[in-house]
């Protein structure tokens, strides 16, 4: 394989950042904590060999860039984030940032020097499991992360805001907070972006990659409420009792039905409640529950169905609320957009995949990602995706470095287009 | 009012107690643990002060005893439990002792001497809360705890057996093991019961007390699992996903479904879900829920009901399972016996209430209570319901002493006709 050299060291590099981050089962890599760090310090070492420029801006991001011919014209970008959630995968981030300095790595060795800078960029905290806020190094470094997040989001391992984990870590919390632009959209001609598939689809499929045409937006709901009335469970009859489980359970049964009526119209939807407990200091078994706290996740490639369903999940608590005397409260949420993935980037893989007689199908993103915020901010973006097994954000997900060689060759022949 | 003396010591009874097991907020008298022994203490040294007959069962149950003219003939039996449940309420189980002793008080006052003994039991391990296992006191009392219970059923805050925690106490495990009687059902004429009502009736209708009819027998899961997959939250379509929480919420709807459809067919049943959570340590908001685990509390006045209950939640286990992709488990199971009262105890007690001019309406019991042990055991059993406010099992259940005092009347004018 021509790009050997570039892909041994590739492998070599998540080996070692699997057993340096390990947390049994899989990796942890806390945002702003020793994991996501490390794998910094790993990258900048890489980018050191190589001889790349290096920067950080306020937030903590890494840039690492191969001087062009003409440093003034806009810098073509690659990137992703080097975040893990707590006992995630190795690669979910990772394969990315690696994937872009394997590619740094390829021209180094061929000798090219490309027309513009060319910049891998290594994101911060994009993993919502640490602090519960969409995209903070992305934003931060485009100077759109509003003010307040850096010193009310915590971190839930630490309790500690935002703003304090950035001064820790040598970063400038003031900067953030006065929205101080790091990167302009004006000086970026593209970003591309490497990233596993956490979905299935090209397990299912077959191919070792895909192109990406559009990612989810979602909004999500971190702190539902559902309160009633503990009581007796045997002697309080059907028609006294204010059951919040029955409540709550009413509100998700309502939810799936929702989603099964919208998605049988045609409309993109995922809903997920992943947590939904009773109060374990309190419920038992004798006792009628009087709270449920729930946690909602609604995504989707259409902004207008998010707001929809938003909308009417508020009409569904209000009125099971009123049936069952409780109180169904939805609570704060977080937005992240949908976004479309760039025509032209998009046309020019599929002409490198042409070239290449690679497979690789079109697929869109379910799982959101800075690639989003890129796109958003109105820089010509595109992604590609890894296949991976078992999902993502857990232990067993499970990346064949053969699948990534592939997805480095369809990058590299989209790059040597886009830096002649 | 007449029996002034005794229900003023019993007041001051109940306030120390409440003081010495105060565990904010509440009370918590954990089954053969501090704050139970405390109130078996507490009521030993007021029937020493009473000058009564003082024994205790391998199970260490408290027998007190006011000796009769015709020693040899069934006695009179009263009693309740001293335990309660964590946080819990002053009177659930502790009224009904201090009311029997307040009944030997008077006795002893007015220089009654009974035909028969009369004796008050002061009942150990009643609570679901400590052990998980119904009845355990009582059940051991008349040999009927199966042997397995014993080194099988262990205490949720220590960790230990129930037959750890019997020696712990000096009681006698082998004979509970053995399945020795200490009581015999042939030398018990009647068992009489006081206890706080644990639902609103009382409140509602504006009645001090009441008469019990029968008592509802429970089936109890308490280990239910929904076992799915963990997956991403954004990645993974619908028809690919084995979520835990909506197979779960799916059969929990379809429980109080069924709930709503045996009651308007004019069944006696009410369904508890006290218990319900995702995975602490590994759920997240953007992650499909793999598993849930719940409890499921069933409860009946008819046996048959709790047995087409139970078949028919295995079926929709069953077909969920199939349906989702998913595990359902119920789980093991306990249960305790349906119980009706005694007719001709319960036509003394109308008789009674009618001389008195006391209002005492007809009420069943969804709760289990220790008589129901006794009215399997084919001992003639009755029980009085005293009003009680905010339900029990809570730290605001709250009994007023003037209806506790109504109740006494009640009991007294039973007991002059049946020690006469």
């Amino acid at each position: 394989m021509a790009d050997a050299p570039e892909i041994a060291r590739a492998d070599a590099f998540l080996a070692e950042l699997r057993r340096r981050t390990a947390d049994p089962p899989g990796v942890s890599r806390a945002s702003y904590g020793e994991g996501e760090q490390l794998a910094h310090d790993m990258a900048r070492a890489w980018a050191e060999e190589l001889g790349l420029e290096i920067a950080r801006d306020f937030a903590g991001n890494l840039y690492m860039t191969l001087p062009g011919r003409e440093r003034a014209r806009p810098r073509l970008m690659m990137g992703s984030h080097l975040d893990a959630v707590p006992h995630g995968g190795n690669y979910d981030g990772a394969a990315g940032v690696v994937a872009g300095l394997t590619a740094l790595g390829r021209m180094r060795r061929l000798g090219v020097t490309p027309r513009m800078d060319v910049t891998v960029m290594a994101i911060r905290a994009e993993e919502l499991s640490w602090f519960p806020a969409p995209y903070i190094g992305s934003r931060a470094a485009f100077g759109i992360l509003p003010a307040e997040v850096v010193d009310t989001v915590v971190r839930f391992d630490t309790g500690r805001t935002l703003g304090a984990h950035l001064a820790e870590g040598g970063h400038d919390p003031d900067a953030v907070r006065a929205g101080k632009r790091y990167l302009e959209p004006a000086g970026i001609q593209a970003y591309l972006e490497v990233h596993i598939e956490q979905g299935p689809h090209l397990v299912k499929s077959g191919h070792r990659c895909a192109i990406v045409t559009r990612i989810r937006g979602n909004r999500r709901f971190k702190h539902c409420r559902v309160l009633g009335e503990y009581a007796h469970a045997g002697a309080v009859p059907r028609a006294d009792r204010r059951d919040a489980v029955l409540a709550a359970v009413e509100f998700v049964s309502g939810l799936e039905g929702m989603w099964v009526r919208r998605e049988a119209a045609g409309e993109d939807l995922v809903c997920t409640v992943g947590q939904f407990y009773t109060d374990p200091a309190v419920h038992t078994i004798t006792k009628i529950p009087g709270e449920v706290r729930l946690s909602l996740d609604l995504r989707s490639y259409d902004e207008p169905v998010l707001a929809d369903c938003h909308a009417e999940l508020e009409r569904l608590a209000a009125r099971i609320s009123t049936d069952r005397a409780v109180s169904v409260e939805l609570g704060e949420h977080t937005r992240a957009p949908a976004a479309a993935m760039d025509g032209e980037l998009m046309a020019l893989l599929r002409r490198a995949a042409g070239r290449l007689g690679i497979e690789a199908p079109e697929l869109s993103s379910g799982a959101g990602h800075d690639c989003a915020v890129f796109a958003t901010q109105r820089v010509p973006s595109a992604m590609i995706f890894i296949r991976n097994y078992h999902s993502s954000h857990n232990p067993k997900e499970e990346m064949a470095i053969e699948d990534f060689a592939e997805a480095s060759r369809l990058l590299h022949a989209a790059l040597d287009e886009l830096i002649a």
